[in-house]
């Protein structure tokens, strides 16, 4: 399993995904400031691990604290620095509040209250994979024998707690011999795609071919695609979906070809207080992610760029969606948390 | 104007369309070889532009005819090595055909066909930028006032002798002084559109913004798009068209949210013997396009990659198709040469 994110001597250890598919470095995060550095460059990224860097980064805080008086507010400040890095995968603000949850629950002396935050941030991390690891299997049933899959973004192991959550319905079909061949968005403009998830297929022996993704409309008109699956940052009580920028498109696409449209991700990943996709803020990220490439500028300078990191498929448009408990069918969605 | 292509003391020149936007380099093609080096690298690319080329390398191989004998055998040879440089792209075998048949159509004496057959790829050139003006002026018809167009690859002044065909639609609204604002596919894998519009764009004084091609269907969503103009590879007598991949994406993006969907292309892109799309061979090009940015390895090594550089738009899908003629709205055209 690939160690994603783990807390090791007092720190915490990530598998810097910047530099992948060229360098697998591990790097040690020592300060909840060079964390939240990490999540916003995205050396962590992927809703379920940001989830667990979100706890892991309350439980590295509190190791510096010195004394109790104003833990409150200690961990009211520590909570939101780490909610602003990134503002839209709910999993993070999640993640955050399991440990302001636990923290509130009792009185502590401070070298239990240090012990025990490390303890139920990797019980966040545990139960992320053990969650993850369901989903897989619950999700398997809708894959079928030699299934083409087209998928977007990264949304394996390097997303998660080391077991993915759309990649690892495909991983769990793939150990169930049914052959699936994936097809996987190249995902512009930061590449998760073509850098993380060919990585991974690569590792895990699963048959695949990169594709830009502006050819997924063509393969599915050639009927070169039997289902698409995706990963999911935020999903709202009515099962709008917010993920990563061209899913809203792909998911057209599969309407007008009459293809299964899949949303894969583990219960934490709702948020049953959005009551619906227009609530969700979409983050903008910095035109340089567009205008150069490794350094290389692709663009004339000061070119103007509109660079939306994610956006909302509406529930109407998504077959299905599914969680580690069950898979829930339909155009319409009502979840609660 | 820009000069994407022009005969130049007995040499092709042309400016070298991979170098830009870092670099404005002109290169002189002084063998057909290179110039067929140069179509397949696209360091001259864009259906008009690549129909002036074909006549100019006629010209070119003409201009090293020693004696008249086998003229017809030196031609055809000629036209086969310079057809089979880009399959896609009609006006490439348009422009070879017009020297075919003007040396066919006379006996000639070898000093006057020399000369003849450079005015006549002349011409070639001169009347792509006529036409191309025309069809500005035809199609700007479309374009309302402070209308938010989004375009897909390169259709400018380097796609073509000059003057450009969706390109220049937009470029004829601005002159009327009706404030367009482009938003720019960057267009993968080669990036027409970052590199390439942007710059144009630029040059030109119109107002854009920089997109993946993945965010499209996110901007009409939202609506921030009035209409999508693309230019064309090939037009079959029905009105399918072939053009970049990822156009039949948009194109059914359109469809969904109601969006006019415009095709601009001289009159030459129309090929009424391609009875229907699916006739018209899509060209696929190397792995290397995808995997590679700039020597940067941006995959794993030897990842599988499916890489076809055109897809076919049902002629349904398309709300007009512009030509120097005139507009035709439909959805069934039934074009003849």
């Amino acid at each position: 399993m690939i160690e994603t994110i783990r807390w090791r001597e007092n720190k915490i250890r990530i598998l810097d995904q910047t530099l992948l598919p060229n360098s697998e470095n591990y790097i040690n995060l020592n300060s909840v400031d060079s964390l939240i550095d990490a999540i916003k460059k995205l050396k962590v990224r992927g809703a379920p691990a940001l989830g667990i860097a979100g706890a892991m980064g309350m439980a590295l805080g509190i190791q510096k604290i010195t004394k109790l008086d104003s833990l409150s507010d200690i961990m009211k400040d520590l909570a939101d620095r780490l909610k602003a890095s990134r503002p839209t995968a709910v999993n993070l603000k999640w993640g955050i509040q399991r440990i302001l949850d636990f923290v509130q629950s009792r009185v502590w002396e401070l070298d239990n209250l240090k012990k025990s935050a490390i303890e139920e941030a990797e019980n966040v991390l545990n139960e992320d994979i053990r969650m993850c690891q369901s989903l897989g299997k619950v999700g398997e049933a809708l894959i079928p024998n030699n299934a083409r899959i087209l998928t977007h973004c990264n949304t394996g192991g390097l997303a998660t707690g080391g077991y993915g959550t759309a990649l690892g319905v495909i991983q769990c079909a793939h150990e169930s011999g049914k052959k699936p061949f994936v097809y996987a968005d190249e995902t512009r403009p930061l590449l998760q795609g073509a850098r993380l998830t060919t990585w991974e297929l690569k590792q895990n022996g699963i048959e695949h071919a990169l594709i830009c993704d502006n050819m997924a409309g063509y393969l599915m008109q050639q009927k070169k695609v039997d289902c698409v699956i995706v990963g999911a940052d935020r999903i709202a009580a009515n099962g709008d979906t917010a993920n990563k920028i061209g899913t809203y498109s792909l998911a057209v696409l599969c309407e007008k070809h009459r293809i299964p449209f899949y949303v894969a991700a583990p219960s934490s990943t709702v948020d049953s207080s959005t009551a619906q996709g227009k609530d969700i803020r979409i983050e903008e990220r910095p035109p340089e992610e567009i205008t150069t490439m490794f350094g290389y500028h692709i663009a004339p300078d000061n070119t103007p760029v509109y660079n939306p990191a994610f956006d909302v498929t509406p529930a109407e448009l998504i077959t299905a969606i599914v969680t580690e408990k069950q898979i829930f069918y339909g155009t319409k969605y009502a979840f609660t948390n």
